[in-house]
């Protein structure tokens, strides 16, 4: 059985009830398990994390185009996460029973149907961008929307489906397919937001750092405090805990603690066994002695 | 459907083919799962960890008295762990869909069963345990099986089951119920066993310790270093990290560091959750988060 993941960002946390009609407009399709959902206030984005075969996922982002299209306006969206559109990104990653070149086709349909649906731009990502210059995200997002008509005069950043120019409230959005990555926050007890610029800059790969980690620095306004947002796109190659220990690092140099980290939506186990194992010292050690894991194997 | 766990503890860690005939009595018992089966040389031990309803986990506990009692000599049995008899600890453990009061049924019913084939003396521990002093496996086994023949002298040491003496060669066997336990070694970097043995005593609930810790310091000639071989009885209330943590900086009191550690057998997956939690600074995350766990769920 084909479980493929689809993770919609949308550029909506700060009206929960909102955020709750995306949430029953997703549950609505039938062959779509919603798995999570995560707002930040701060960041003024969601997080929906679903799972089913191609065809219902694709149903499902329409559903949640035609909601969110008609309910955010960007020009009076203000937060500390960098988006381009209403739906923002939406990712297709092969979890099981499929390989990447599906939901690289899946990408492809669902973000043609969306633009000549909502006529909103759509710009493809990471394995499905159609030119080595689009696969990575920020260099699509940067210039956020404020930019975006501005960026879309240059044939350079022509679309890959709909209209030459942003949509007026709407945006462009992000469609693509990719490997399962773990958005990781790390929280630092200072509110010197230059601090955490500074080690998001020499933990992402773009900038020096660690082959498979983007990260930038952002303030938390409510709380005071500022945190290194960071997404691991290879959690087997570039694991949580190097990076966690390299931030600590990084911030005791400007005597700065770290106060707590999070996970935003859904991670692999593995990741978080793999920390386990190097926080431990483990030596010999198997997933297999894993008690639940053993007594759902058969024997 | 009703899970229980069954953890045979046996001398023989040093013939891997008579190990391996164990392994296969166990498994040739139906509806009986074998779940895990490691071997410690400098031990001289061996841990199976059996999954099944209460009547094939006591045939296969049967068949494995069969066929140790015939084949392991502890007169001629050397090595770090303390041991009493050939099979020397069996618990049943309630995992799922079964209370603890059935396990101990179980238990009494196979230590009766045990004695009365083999004539072998039974001692009934933890939740199956017929008085206080029996409740711990440390003082049934205290002695070992060299003392045992002397200990049973004494009005106080009357079996629950069987001979008033030790088996010949099989000494006694310690039958009984309890909840899930991690077996944890914290391998030192060095070959003072006085060390080991101080940490071993710091840590342990008895002498001062943790409340769901027991350990002992043991040297592993092998390798020339020394291990602090631990039980973690409750791994919820007394944490895997909170247990190294301390370990590591006891020995760091003497200039020692940890090596390394190793789990034996199955651990729930709740616990290295747990440390990986604690290492990471982890803030509002749920095991609900975790892919597999929320692919496994009914949406």
């Amino acid at each position: 059985m084909a479980i493929i993941e689809c993770i919609p960002n949308v550029s909506e946390g700060r009206r929960p009830d909102l955020v709750q009609s995306f949430v029953r407009t997703v549950r609505g399709i039938s062959g779509v398990r919603l798995l999570d959902a995560s707002s930040d206030p701060s960041h003024n984005r969601s997080v929906l994390t679903l799972a089913g075969e191609a065809a219902p996922l694709k149903a499902a982002v329409l559903a949640l185009f035609a909601k969110a299209t008609g309910s955010i306006d960007l020009r009076e969206h203000r937060g500390e996460h960098p988006r381009l559109g209403a739906v923002d990104v939406v990712p297709f990653v092969p979890i099981e029973g499929v390989a990447m070149a599906e939901c690289v086709a899946l990408a492809r349909e669902t973000a043609a149907e969306v633009a000549t649906r909502f006529e909103v731009p759509v710009f493809l990502y990471e394995e499905a961008a159609t030119q080595p210059t689009r696969r990575n995200l920020e260099d699509i997002r940067r210039g956020e929307f404020e930019g975006l008509a501005a960026k879309m005069t240059s044939p350079e950043w022509a679309p890959d489906f709909g209209p030459a120019r942003p949509h007026p409230t709407a945006g462009a959005s992000v469609i693509g397919a990719r490997m399962p990555l773990i958005a990781y926050n790390i929280n630092l007890a200072t509110d010197r937001l230059d601090v955490a610029k500074k080690i998001a800059s020499a933990i992402r790969h773009s900038s020096g750092g660690f082959r498979f980690v983007k990260a930038i620095g952002i303030a938390l306004e409510d709380r005071q405090i500022v945190q290194v947002s960071i997404n691991l796109t290879n959690f087997e190659k570039t694991p949580i805990h190097r990076v966690l220990e390299a931030v600590r690092r990084e911030a005791e140099r400007y005597g700065v603690a770290v106060l707590e980290s999070e996970i935003i939506g859904l991670t692999p186990e593995a990741a978080l066994i793999s920390a386990a194992e190097h926080y431990l010292q483990l030596e010999r050690f198997s997933p297999n002695q894993i008690l639940e894991n053993r007594l759902r194997q058969a024997e």
